[in-house]
């Protein structure tokens, strides 16, 4: 059942995307479409899935080793300035309710989290309903969507004493867990309470990630036992949670050859049902560290032309460090760039169009109506608005030539 | 007939490439693979073409609004510090002669030329053996390899009039030859002279790169006749060069998008016999002026890996300015990436064990040895060579979670 408002939503959301209000509704009754918007909140809603264009999510928060409130703050208006559709607080350490507080009275646009961060930031010793107390004080507070990495069980434990990988587990979520599941004897309680948790979600109408704490962390590490492992147990969750009502996403690796990214793709959407795939990066190479925002977009936008419906940016300090601002902004942009080809890859007209516009702009050498139509305006200033060709060719333009070749042309027929 | 110095420079480039002596003398003698260095050179010889690893060029030059001898100097450091396999000297306006034969003193690396940006710059209305005599020049300089925009035919002027493409033509030599094309009523030169130009070529053992003067500047114009129409003459005009024994690359698009470079790349090793395949981009997007070094690495990660041979860099400031010596760098770095990762798609081993190699050093939180192994080593400084963790996490960390719990765990068994 489908309440009024939410039909209300969704045929504002299927508008926005150019699909019909019909698709759009199939489709999220299939859980193929998820709505980012939590009950509670006034913040702006997104639709990820099927069909839709592809959106883009900035990871902000602070860390152990860098808290600052007003510098996550400036991420998050850098992040939305430049055209994130949502942001995830991953904010650990001291302060987590405090930037997350902030963040979601500052954002315009839906904000997720990673609820363990806080229980093992409060906790030294959480027990099952910490995590669920944490999760549910989480929603409470208006956030959209939770990473909950249910599918890391405890046979993963056993499997990780035989079959080495070569970067072990690289996700904070998922390590985390693994280290209490060691230390306490129990299993996962995000898997073994995951009807709790649905319930939770429910009363809150928030969108659960279910997240890849198993997602290899070097290109030699792809397509294993874990990964695989942890995508078949996603697809068998997300169908628990639409009997109950609650919408899915599945995230996804990672580092990942290029030439595997489709078969990622299709094992998601086949393995999990068509729930909408939200992926961080992949990264098809390890060794680029400073520049893996580029690495990502290169793997994001194929990932998203297969069929990925998120992507999770990566930010020129993956691997080295907490994001500053500039790289926020860095991060989004690249990340805008991979899901806009993919979109075009995908035959979205809205985005096909966009690149008519710039290239006649561009064609006519028009420097003002091509700000208009760039994805990041700023980069033609002012001074540069009434000029004709650009320092590159000068009076070589082959714009120009081309131009002056048709025109003559013209005269003599 | 291959020389016996050839032979011996065959043995050294098989063995760098980490392929077989008779693999790569096979492919030479096809023509599926050729090797830039003029006889005259004493700079360093690169191999580009089948089975080999994908290579990058990196494009420096002054134009006429921009023309400063330092300056080019300068980026042409930077481009081999960051790795660049080869350079372009695109100058064009006053000063050509001055600040290639400046280029050719100082690269390590083989230099390419475009010819007709001197021919144009030096004559008002030159004729078809002024083509032929600044190219005798270049490569008498000791130029290993120049863009010939021989597939640029008359009847390209005509169909320019019949059928609209929203960017015209975008290629600086190609706008040139059409104007000069319509202003004489004669056919190209490069195209008419030919056999001449092979002869050329061969006394100087240069590689010819038959220039895509019609590659589409907009995705829109992607696969069009224009673009199919020159192919199909390279792959004519490659035959007659290899009769001669003249190598050959094939120069690429451009503006494609995603969906169709795969394409892209199987027409051109279709339509031109196996040539080396040596694209500029492509760029799967019109609209990321300011950032087209992300957008032309997500074209060419792909490209590569579906078996374009050669990457042609593109900088931050492509589509805005002629590049300062900071946008070669980014594009270097950019370009680099992308053919690192269409290496390992392509399943090269010496490129995979690379990403082995960094990513054993990062579950050891090695920055050491991490530092070794990355593409821009420089991104760790020296005061974080000693750290453990990174400020991403700190104390969250999980790969120093990982290593205790496989360590605890072993205590236990």
């Amino acid at each position: 059942m489908v309440s009024m408002k939410k039909i209300k939503l969704i045929k504002k959301l299927a508008k926005e995307e150019g699909v019909s209000y019909a698709f759009f509704l199939r489709n999220y009754k299939k859980g193929q479409i998820a709505i980012l918007k939590n009950k509670k909140s006034k913040r702006k809603a997104v639709a990820v899935g099927k069909g839709l264009s592809v959106k883009i999510n900035a990871n902000i928060g602070a860390s152990p080793l860098m808290s600052d409130l007003k510098k996550e703050l400036k991420k998050l208006s850098i992040a939305q300035k430049y055209g994130a559709d949502t942001v995830m607080d991953l904010t650990c350490g001291a302060n987590t309710k405090k930037i997350l507080r902030e963040v979601l009275k500052n954002a315009q646009i839906p904000v997720g989290t990673v609820p363990v961060y806080e229980v093992f930031s409060r906790f030294e010793k959480p027990t099952p309903s910490d995590f669920l107390s944490v999760i549910e004080e989480h929603l409470a507070m208006g956030v959209d969507f939770i990473t909950v990495h249910c599918g890391v069980r405890r046979e993963v434990l056993k499997r990780m004493k035989k079959k080495k990988r070569t970067a072990g587990i690289v996700s904070r979520g998922g390590g985390l867990l693994l280290g209490w599941m060691a230390k306490t004897g129990k299993e996962n309680p995000l898997f073994e309470y995951y009807d709790r948790l649905l319930e939770i979600a429910k009363k809150y109408d928030a969108v659960l990630s279910l997240g890849d704490g198993l997602r290899p962390g070097a290109i030699s590490d792809a397509n294993d036992w874990f990964q695989l492992f942890e995508l078949k147990m996603l697809g068998k969750l997300a169908k628990r949670a639409w009997e109950k009502g609650v919408e899915v996403m599945i995230e996804g690796p990672g580092h990942i050859p290029l030439n595997q990214i489709e078969k990622v793709v299709r094992d998601e959407k086949s393995l999990c049902h068509g729930a909408p795939f939200y992926v961080l990066g992949p990264l098809p190479t390890d060794i680029a560290a400073g520049f893996d925002h580029i690495t990502s977009a290169i793997g994001g936008a194929l990932a998203g032309m297969y069929g990925a419906d998120f992507l999770c940016y990566v930010t020129p300090a993956e691997h080295l460090d907490l994001p500053e601002p500039e790289d926020v902004k860095i991060g989004v942009i690249a990340s805008k760039i991979a899901a806009h080809i993919a979109d075009i890859a995908r035959g979205r007209k809205q985005s096909i169009e966009r690149d008519l516009a710039l290239s006649e702009a561009r064609f006519n050498l028009d420097w003002k109506k091509m700000k208009k139509h760039l994805l990041v305006p700023e980069v033609i200033s002012d001074e540069k608005l009434n000029r004709k060709t650009c320092t590159m060719c000068g009076e070589f333009c082959p714009i120009a030539k081309t131009i002056k070749i048709i025109k003559n042309y013209e005269k003599t027929k």
